[in-house]
């Protein structure tokens, strides 16, 4: 018996025996049915326990054609025949070895990282409660809870009484997408009905260190992204307001019409804060929609001591805020929420009666499907609301908290350490710490020459490859603009611990010392 | 002890005296963290027995202000200060309380209905695992799974060798919004970086009976809604393709570029499935995209009693099929396959670097999410995959044949009962059942009079607004088009039986008799 199963074992001495006609909704079903849950919550907090257990591996790396071909008769493919109940067990226990361990204290690959417990608890019940958000009829609680967390989030960005509107996504891109449709409709309604040619030609205004996303909204809904302006950034990926506005002024000379300026709170890659009280005194003067992107900064509105990177976010018009990155909510869970109440369904309600009768017996101002692009819509908001339950506010805030003084250890560790060259100087705005690692053979070499350059730009993919290899942690890497390849390290994990970003640094080292 | 709990509850004699901090992360923190999951797994599980007993309520309803001023102490609220664990579990349960039980027998108000036990451990264990699809790098097993059924949907739709492309997305309404993109980017690749003053006015082709969702998707994308033309059906609600020809030749003489047809197979309300043959006729000839909408009618395609109803659908050029509908996986999970490959990378690819990067040491080949709309995408492929081990293809076709053969036995049960009339004629060719209810009080009365019309129509709310105040059962209602509210059956539950349907009627007829 493993750790779990001290509590459960002696029920489950033979193979599993049971066969999926066993399982509810069969008749007298249900003790199969609890017999299989529970052996399968066996095998998940068993993977649970590891995850947060720095002697086992983060990853046991496979290339694709590896597992295609079965790894120790671990058979992906679908057939027409079922397998026993025994088998799926042992394919969920494959499915979790041969994956990556998100939650793993030394897992530091991507914005979203860590596993909370209350939200794992939050997602468990979410899908046993398998509904959807549509309408109040078969939502009632989970549609309230999103009110409330909407209005909760709107009163922290600053908007007077939480008032506004919302709703959570399938994530930010999804989020970033809405603030560009409800900023067309804001200011040209008429293209919801006719379509792009009955406004002049719209252009969008973002950071070049901004999120894709917005590039790709701009394709998709008919603007172009060849309308989608990028603002010069200083040293640090900030916007540089002056940019911003003879842009502006450069697209009217062409007759064009400014809609929508993009403030990133936290790029992706550096971490950095747009200067929005400056960007909103351009947009007001020219009359254009603001969109604050805190998809991965949004969570710094939580803490006392952070916020102020967001100084002036009460001036935008929408807001995209990932709960599911910076504060540890497992994915998906991303809101836009907008200034403007009833612009969201003005902007894309289309009445579909099947769905949305008017002649319910209840408040149907409650059934808010008709404002989202989706139709049916998953429960996003459950787990989060739990985590808020249990961290309250201030929990929030201490992972915040503890994530930047995280990064500035780090930061602090390597800035002058041999070796290693910033980015860029200063202390991080977010936990984005970005940085060269320089092997000892390309320590004397001239920095601007060719030859470094590109020895360089291969350092930190190898190192990656290398640590993927053995399993030991992940962070991830990527050129930006003329820079070639620096790693990007990035802190959200709740688990993690100073010694961990020692770990990272001792890896990094041990791994690259001979490249 | 309650039933679940006779296997655990020896360990929880006492009140939860466990704290937030006492969880893992934190140093021995795993005893906590397994008697609070498994403390919680006792309440799911016996959520989930309850869902499968009859003599438990569909649901226990509640108006939206009874919820929010706190039933009981459950109280929506967030604050600063956290929960205990203890606190935390009761929230669990009373948000299961004051839910509803969309895996109840007698749950038909939506398409998506039931609780699959195969699929719930599939989102236990997604949850579990946390991770996001956009790179192999973080979701190797997950990713390669989406692939390989991806191809074998593309298989059953008829692509030669299963070949093509295709992507799980958040629900059919963005499925169908992708059709549409990948469309416009097909016939006008340059709209992708001008936006659509670079094509000529692009109009949009769809039943009037279809999915309101191509007409969002026609206004988010920069069409206008009115460029989506609806189409005219017959009695049954399938798409006449006279008319289609007609409109397209209408749309031609007025200088505008018919782009694209969507047929829906398996529509809303009626279930019809419009004559894709004849439909992709009209395309050929006319050189237009086909799409067809299979949200609802795609898991027919597995029954080979039932797919001749999709007949001609390896001539389109994408297909949308939820899972999640007709096929009894858990919310969310929905696919838009394509019948060229590459298309929906070069439609949506905006090669983000710090990504997607090109110098990775696998194939990068399968960092699939560039051809998103969305940047980070969850996980929809795991639950499916293992239901399809579970069942097998076979399995999925014995659930598809018997909530039609449900569906025929309520046909048959009301078509010539009195007090029931039929929204058409002739057998459902998807499992809804559309038909009037007629109260005792309205039987003789002038069936076009407008006073009979004016009763009808509030018959279905007041019928639906008692079964939810009793709590007994749930069927949807809507007026369509000049026909007053009726009700719409639909079964898509693995767990309903022909006595459910019995049980429906007898509850329409004892609630509905004295109206």
């Amino acid at each position: 018996c493993n750790y779990f199963s001290t509590y459960i074992c002696f029920h489950f001495v033979n193979a599993f025996p049971l066969i999926l006609l066993d399982l509810l909704p069969a008749k007298n079903g249900e003790e199969a049915t609890m017999q299989f849950l529970l052996e399968l919550v066996d095998i998940l907090t068993n993977y649970v326990r590891k995850s947060f257990d720095r002697s086992t591996k983060v990853l046991d790396f496979h290339h694709p054609h590896q597992l295609l071909e079965g790894m120790e008769g671990f058979n992906l493919e679908l057939s027409d025949q079922p397998e026993s109940l025994e088998q799926i067990l042992v394919d969920c226990r494959d499915t979790l070895k041969y994956g990556v361990r998100t939650g793993h204290p030394r897992f530091f690959n991507q914005l979203s990282t860590g596993l909370d417990i209350i939200g794992l608890a939050g997602e468990w019940l979410t899908s046993t409660a398998n509904t959807n958000m549509f309408t109040y009829e078969i939502a009632p609680v989970f549609v309230l809870m999103e009110q409330l967390t909407l209005k909760k989030m709107r009163e922290i960005i600053g908007w007077p009484s939480g008032e506004g509107d919302g709703i959570f996504s399938p994530g930010g891109a999804i989020s970033n997408m809405y603030s560009v449709m409800i900023a067309r409709y804001k200011y040209f309604p008429e293209v919801k009905a006719k379509g792009m040619s009955a406004a002049p030609r719209l252009v969008l205004f973002t950071s070049e260190h901004s999120h894709y996303s917005i590039k790709k909204a701009g394709a998709a809904l008919g603007f172009g992204s060849e309308n989608v302006v990028l603002l010069s950034t200083d040293e640090r990926g900030r916007v540089i307001p002056a940019d911003l506005e003879a842009k502006i002024l450069d697209v009217k000379q062409k007759g064009y019409h400014p809609l929508f300026v993009n403030a990133t709170a936290g790029s992706t890659v550096y971490g950095a804060f747009d200067p929005i009280n400056e960007i909103a005194d351009i947009c007001e003067k020219y009359n254009m929609w603001l969109h604050v992107d805190g998809a991965w900064g949004g969570g710094l509105l939580m803490s006392r001591k952070h916020r102020h990177k967001f100084s002036g976010v009460e001036r935008a018009n929408s807001v995209t805020w990932n709960p599911h990155k910076m504060m540890g909510v497992p994915l998906q869970c991303s809101a836009i929420l907008v200034r403007e109440k009833g612009i969201l369904a003005g902007c894309n309600s289309m009445c579909a009666g099947y769905l949305f009768q008017p002649d319910k017996q209840y408040d149907v101002s409650y059934d808010t499907g008709d404002k989202a692009i989706q139709c049916g819509r998953h429960v996003d908001i459950f787990k989060f609301w739990l985590m808020w339950k249990a961290k309250g506010t201030i929990g929030f805030e201490q992972h915040i908290d503890k994530c930047l003084d995280l990064s500035q250890y780090l930061y602090d560790k390597i800035r002058n350490r041999e070796g290693y060259e910033m980015v860029f100087d200063g202390v991080p705005q977010h936990t984005n710490v970005c940085f060269w690692y320089i092997p000892p053979s390309l320590r004397g070499m001239e920095h601007n020459s060719k030859e470094y350059r590109e020895k360089l730009h291969k350092v930190a993919p190898n190192i990656k490859a290398m640590m993927m290899e053995s399993g030991t942690t992940m962070v991830g890497y990527q050129p930006q603009g003329q820079k070639v390849n620096f790693f990007r390290m990035v802190i959200s994990n709740p688990a993690a611990l100073q010694s961990d970003i020692d770990f990272l640094i001792d890896e990094i080292e041990r791994l690259g010392r001979d490249l």
